[in-house]
């Protein structure tokens, strides 16, 4: 076995982590070699087992290791709500917020026509059908401000809009601790169009 | 088993790693989640593999696959020359450098009192046999520019003063607090042309 192979081999795997570039893979491969026992056998097992047992949940599309993910099997997690995401990430945010308790759908990406990206692609013929059949009474649309995410945003409102469901969508303002001079003027903008008697 | 668990398991090993806080990692995670079978399974492999499989050099301290390092066991790197490096970041610096032809001593930190890290921690004492035992022309030390790495040099200096080997120090290019493992090729190149009787 060639040994400088091997090791290179790792650093580029390595480098296709977003965050990563050529050097600080070499910095993360070569603190790993310093911690074989410690760090990378460990880290080794804990990806290969995350790889073997990860799967997309059938009903959301987050991902966990059964049909169902925790979220959907959770009988405690209202069913009446659903939480439109672009993706898991998303979930994740949402999730760290404790503010929702229901339920979600990630599309896993947006409507994009360069990528071909399609509404069966967002599985959005099945959440139109899970909405039907589970009565939901609100679809929140958590999709990101951007172009693709409004674009998205807006087919997906205008697939619901035979249901009985009530659709919403994240309030845009600013945020929490956010400091108008270090917010772009969209924000601001919509803010002020939002705002609020005080 | 709980699968969210095994996920944030995976992510606070992530954010052991030089360069990625948890945010990062999570966002590293994640992108492996989308990559299971192209990039999670096989980064998970090779990181298995060469944890099992890396081991120190026997002879200069470089990581390999053997007891002998591919440049100690290549006929063809010269016996004359010994470059002595903090660490084997600073080895592959100086190997991309392509400069060096001859082979290395990866010293594996400096010293310091505070850590508790001598000589023999450092392998010196085995440098010095081996300068004898090789009957080595030249040691030239390219430790980084720092307080604790030329402190390091002085005494690896005074160690060898009974010996017959010229020591010699890589020259002007490197900066003054300056870490081999960021400069590049070309200036290692310069430096160790230009080095210098230390
Ligand atoms: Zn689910
Ligand atoms: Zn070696």
């Amino acid at each position: 076995m060639d040994d400088t192979r091997d090791i290179e081999a790792l650093i580029d795997l390595m480098a296709r982590l977003p965050g990563l570039g050529p050097r600080s893979a070499r910095r993360a491969v070569l603190a790993l070699l310093k911690k074989r026992g410690q760090l990378m056998a460990p880290l080794a097992q804990a990806m290969a087992n995350v790889a073997l047992n990860a799967r997309d949940c059938m009903v959301c599309g987050n991902i966990g290791t059964s049909e169902l993910c925790p979220i959907c099997a959770d009988p405690a997690r209202a069913t009446g709500e659903i939480c439109v995401v672009e993706d898991v990430a998303d979930l994740w945010a949402m999730e760290r917020g404790q503010a929702f308790k229901g339920r979600y759908h990630v599309l896993g990406g947006t409507l994009s026509a360069l990528d071909s990206v399609g509404p069966d692609e967002l599985g959005i013929p099945r959440l139109v059908a899970r909405v039907a059949s589970e009565g939901t009474r609100e679809v929140i649309l958590a999709l990101n401000a951007t172009v693709d995410g409004q674009t998205t945003a807006h087919y997906i409102a205008d697939a619901l809009a035979g249901s009985a469901a009530q659709i919403t969508s994240l309030a845009q303002g600013v945020p929490v601790g956010g400091e108008l001079d270090y917010l772009d003027d969209g924000t601001i903008g919509a803010a002020l169009r939002a705002r609020r008697r005080f």
